[in-house]
């Protein structure tokens, strides 16, 4: 195995709807003087595609329902931050301590359906996750390698907090490009014993990584991850949505 | 932020009880002509330590109980192994499908208590997690700074499941000189905005990281990991305790 080795793009500017993100990423990257070759992944903060694609919502456009403001009451919350979490939310698993845990209409499960209030460039506005996160890497993939002349893999992520354990980790809503799923069941270990269970969620683990890589008060969504080559496929892939555990195999619901 | 580098030491040796792991750290490093010092971060993989500390059961002494019976008959698991599994639980949350949903009692929510038996190292006998995970990392940190002459942070670390994401993501069960969580809540964005809900997970990240840099399949246990020195700490700190949930805390038990 080499070396991993992550870097964040610096000098990103603040990222409006249209922009032409895989240019800025061009463009960042060839000021730091980084190439960015075919077998690299870039984990991109989910936030930098969410407001390309326009996925900000102004909070003065929300008309809280019934249902929103009773939470909102219920949890000490803006019922149109609440209104704006149920819009993106199929199914509300937990409402406690002011802790909405919900199920996307993308099928993840995460606090307040992914929608944040920080960091959203825009007073009194929230950004929402990407409408279909895997696409979005996909897209950002193919303009990637028109702009570089070079194809790495793309992770798009999210700070995700976990059932039972303090703190978020970033992991991967979206990807392409990059084996989310790295599959040794059946392989044997070093003594030729067959490996339990040992099923790698690798873009998580990348997603991750690059988090470490950033500073969360600057402006740095782009990562750039170098070593993870033999995860890297030609072809997109089945992206993160492989990453979601289906509903008939959860036992947590 | 400095790049982060992640470099999995080559060529440890098959462990086994009351083994010296920081010699044989050193001298892997040495070999590998890799410097480690003070700001450094050293990801062992938990079976490392739990090997050397003896933590490894034949299940040739492992006698299983009624409820062991009966578990291993409805999930067609080894009735042993099962009761080594239950002997480390301190309360079963699932059994479905196969998998057992244990809290350890050191606190951990994970499948099978984390007792395992792959790469176990000894025909028919499982590897059972350190009894103390956070004390083996202080441990070892403390025999590291004799032998390196330089105080690198300890993180140990296990590969687990996720309620709703296909896959395992290693986590950080020890942990000395790392701070487990980086507490961004109540700071401000780039935009002067309050950040929410921002509690970053380092010691989990940084074991998904590290385990991004080994292969499974070989004996690589320990991984280096450059760039963190803004969270290495001289005192060991809280350790991997401090990332553990609480039951009162938890929404899904």
């Amino acid at each position: 195995m080499g070396p991993l080795e992550l870097i964040a793009l610096p000098g990103l500017p603040e990222l409006h709807r249209s922009d032409d993100l895989a240019s800025l990423i061009a463009e960042a990257a060839a000021r730091a003087r980084l190439t960015i070759a075919d077998g690299d992944v870039l984990a991109v903060a989910h936030k930098a595609v969410s407001k390309v694609e326009g996925r900000v919502r102004s909070l003065a456009d929300v008309v809280p329902g019934p249902r929103a403001r009773e939470l909102a009451a219920g949890h000490g919350k803006d019922p149109r931050a609440v209104q704006a979490v149920l819009d993106e939310t199929a199914q509300l698993l937990r409402a406690e301590r002011g802790v909405l845990i919900c199920v996307t209409h993308h099928g993840f499960v995460c606090a307040n359906a992914g929608v944040d209030a920080s960091n959203a460039g825009v007073e009194d506005a929230v950004v929402l996750l990407p409408e279909d996160p895997d696409a979005s890497a996909r897209r950002l993939r193919a303009q990637l390698s028109q702009r570089l002349g070079a194809r790495p893999a793309v992770v798009v992520t999210d700070s995700f907090g976990r059932a039972w354990r303090h703190g978020q980790a970033d992991v991967a809503i979206g990807c392409a490009g990059l084996a989310a799923l790295e599959d040794w069941r059946g392989h044997r270990d070093a003594d030729g014993r067959e490996l339990q269970a040992t099923w790698i969620a690798v873009a998580d683990e990348a997603a991750g990584a690059a988090d470490l890589a950033r500073g969360k008060d600057s402006r740095e969504p782009i990562v750039l991850v170098r070593g993870l080559e033999r995860h890297v496929t030609p072809d997109d892939g089945p992206g993160a949505a492989s990453l979601r555990r289906p509903v008939e195999e959860d036992m947590f619901r």
